[in-house]
């Protein structure tokens, strides 16, 4: 059989993540200490896990609805009002998904088509490229710069915008610098979109993780509802990765169609994880701020020892990473990854596995307790003592 | 907002499933009885559950390996052995997905490309066309035929075949047909491959539900291995619905590409799922052949109630449906199945909905009790009556 012209060009082409790359090579050595990872450290907590046990003792085992079980989006729903102040019918103006993933893929896969350009601002998270491309859209990338905390601009998105423009991601809090945008900055971005038919993906299933400002959802500001679909879920605020629970909320206009695409792909998110994530947004906020302030400690305590070490390092305001500048080592950042793995057994991610403009930075994860964070540090400063 | 030049022009144009259309019909009236749902009414054997639960108490709350945990796909992989003889290697030739649903998105993905041609065996369940239509891809509907046992025959094949056919979909043990293919069956669909380039995707997800014959994977049929995604999951063998989890195997070529598109889509199957699954394969083929039994007891009695109705029935094989031919009435399969609703309160699902050749026919489900089956056909012996 000759593969190579039966598989999809497109999918050919996209290369597999390049944290995964990472951590293959680590997970063929001993005695690794990682702050590699992406995900908490902590376990769903158990009153949440408890009402999935009991969903399963009552024998919930069928599908849901195609678009998530009702009390779960009237949930959600009621989250979007108290957090945000924002208004979304339940019945047609959310979808649950498959985490926060299968959200961005059906919001993708709902509106791009081939030739349509997707700002992507970068460094960020390794999905946006590749589903844009498999849809034959056209990732139109804009770096990101740590003079600006890592925020995307107004100059910089209006420079970017051109006729074909479909669609703008936002991904703040962002995976791997760590930036938040405030208000005024989402207000100025707003200003450069009024009357466009530009559409925003706004992921924020980071959006409870925030150190000393809250989170503004985009689709709170003003003329952005309309244009806005919300990404989020329940992985990152409440330790409930592997229960691969999401959701997106938006115009029906657009919630609708990405529910056809879901109903055909997926049929339904998986109902035990839906039982809990009830239980997690009537009775989960203590769980969610107990563990901020965990990462709250965690992240100053960090900060400040990279920056002992002579690292210059953007102070992130929300997720759980650390983005330093190691361009004073004189190392490519793969290179640099690679070295210190095999010189002192500690793993971080090169930060051009987060797109071009990550070059020159590494990828730190404090999801891990102190006594880890506190070793591993203590490698990486012999290390950085070599150069 | 213009959002009708916003949302993909395909995604518009696909039609919302017609199986979905009717229970939302249905939702709004009292007193229904419903022969509807192509859903085990089986709760899922509490020992699968229990390995959830166990898998939840322990905090097995993370993400698992993209493609699955190891464990899971050992286990797969050895199922394939014993039921087939096949060989797949757990580390590379197996991914575990949401479902098996996600599982033939990933196929069409990862192989169809715009202007392809993928031939569909109708009636068939509803995904297929528009999974196709999402990629660019061409959909060719087979009609097969009650008087073929609604087989897909070689000659249908071949006839369909162009220099632009990708992927042929093999859909069996049939939903809504009830209909197998026999190993000699395929064995001539292998013959009209042969030299060919043509992928086959081989939806198997009522591979366990098969009365009186045995299911025939068609990868192990010779030649075929090379070009065949086997794709098949948890839901009806095991009553697993809600748990959303299947699987795909194939060679490594394909398989390397749709795991690709599941890292960046979905991340991980759901974690609780994977550790009931492995449950279900090591210690499951009793409860299969639980259910397959009582399964085979309402088939037979439905088959013979229908035709002592004087309905014309094919004899179904597989699944869990039967499939009618309901022409006798002289009504629309659409009409008859809204008249049966109005008049005496049952619903059964007009064969139109999957696809045009399933025009002249309805959909009955056997997953209900005998109590529930008996009292919906006395309805529907009644309205017969009329004509």
């Amino acid at each position: 059989m000759q593969y190579d012209t039966i598989v999809s060009r497109t999918v050919q082409e996209m290369k597999p993540s390049g944290i995964r790359r990472f951590f293959d090579i680590v997970g063929q050595m001993e005695g690794v200490i990682s702050l590699g990872i992406g995900e908490p450290d902590f376990t769903t907590p158990w009153h949440i896990r408890s009402a999935g046990i009991e969903s399963l003792k009552k024998g919930k085992t069928w599908y849901t609805a195609n678009a998530g079980m009702k009390e779960l989006k009237v949930e959600i729903s009621r989250y979007m009002q108290r957090r945000y102040g924002l208004d979304y019918d339940a019945n047609g103006e959310v979808v649950v998904t498959v985490g926060g993933s299968e959200a961005i893929d059906l919001a993708v896969r709902a509106m791009v088509c081939p030739g349509d350009e997707v700002i992507i601002p970068e460094p960020c998270f390794v999905c946006y490229v590749p589903i844009t491309q498999m849809t034959g859209g056209v990732p139109v990338i804009v770096p990101t710069k740590p003079e600006n905390e890592f925020r995307l601009t107004a100059a910089e998105l209006r420079a970017a915008i051109t006729p074909k423009t479909k669609l703008l991601i936002l991904p703040f809090p962002n995976n791997p610098t760590g930036a938040v945008l405030r208000r005024w900055d989402l207000e100025e971005i707003a200003a450069v979109l009024r009357g466009t038919d530009i559409m925003v993906l706004s992921d924020e299933i980071y959006s409870e993780l925030t150190y000393g400002c809250g989170h503004v959802c985009p689709a709170a500001v003003d003329g952005m509802r309309e244009r806005t679909v919300v990404i989020n879920g329940f992985s990152k605020s409440y330790a409930m990765t592997g229960w691969r629970l999401g959701y997106a909320c938006g115009p029906r206009e657009i919630i609708g169609p990405m529910t056809k695409i879901h109903q055909f792909a997926i049929m339904s998110a998986p109902t035990t994880s839906q039982y809990a994530a009830v239980e997690a947004l009537r009775a989960g906020d203590d769980d969610i701020e107990e563990m901020r302030r965990e990462y709250d400690v965690r992240r100053r305590f960090m900060l400040g020892r990279l920056r002992s070490m002579g690292l210059a390092c953007f102070e992130p305001k929300g997720a759980f990473y650390m983005f330093p500048d190691i361009r004073r080592a004189g190392l490519p950042s793969e290179e640099f990854c690679e070295r210190l793995l095999q010189e002192e057994k500690v793993a971080v991610i090169p930060g051009s596995a987060f797109g071009e403009s990550g070059e020159g930075f590494v990828r730190i994860s404090y999801c891990y307790s102190m006594e880890h964070i506190t070793e591993a540090l203590q490698r990486m400063e012999r290390f950085l003592r070599r150069f």
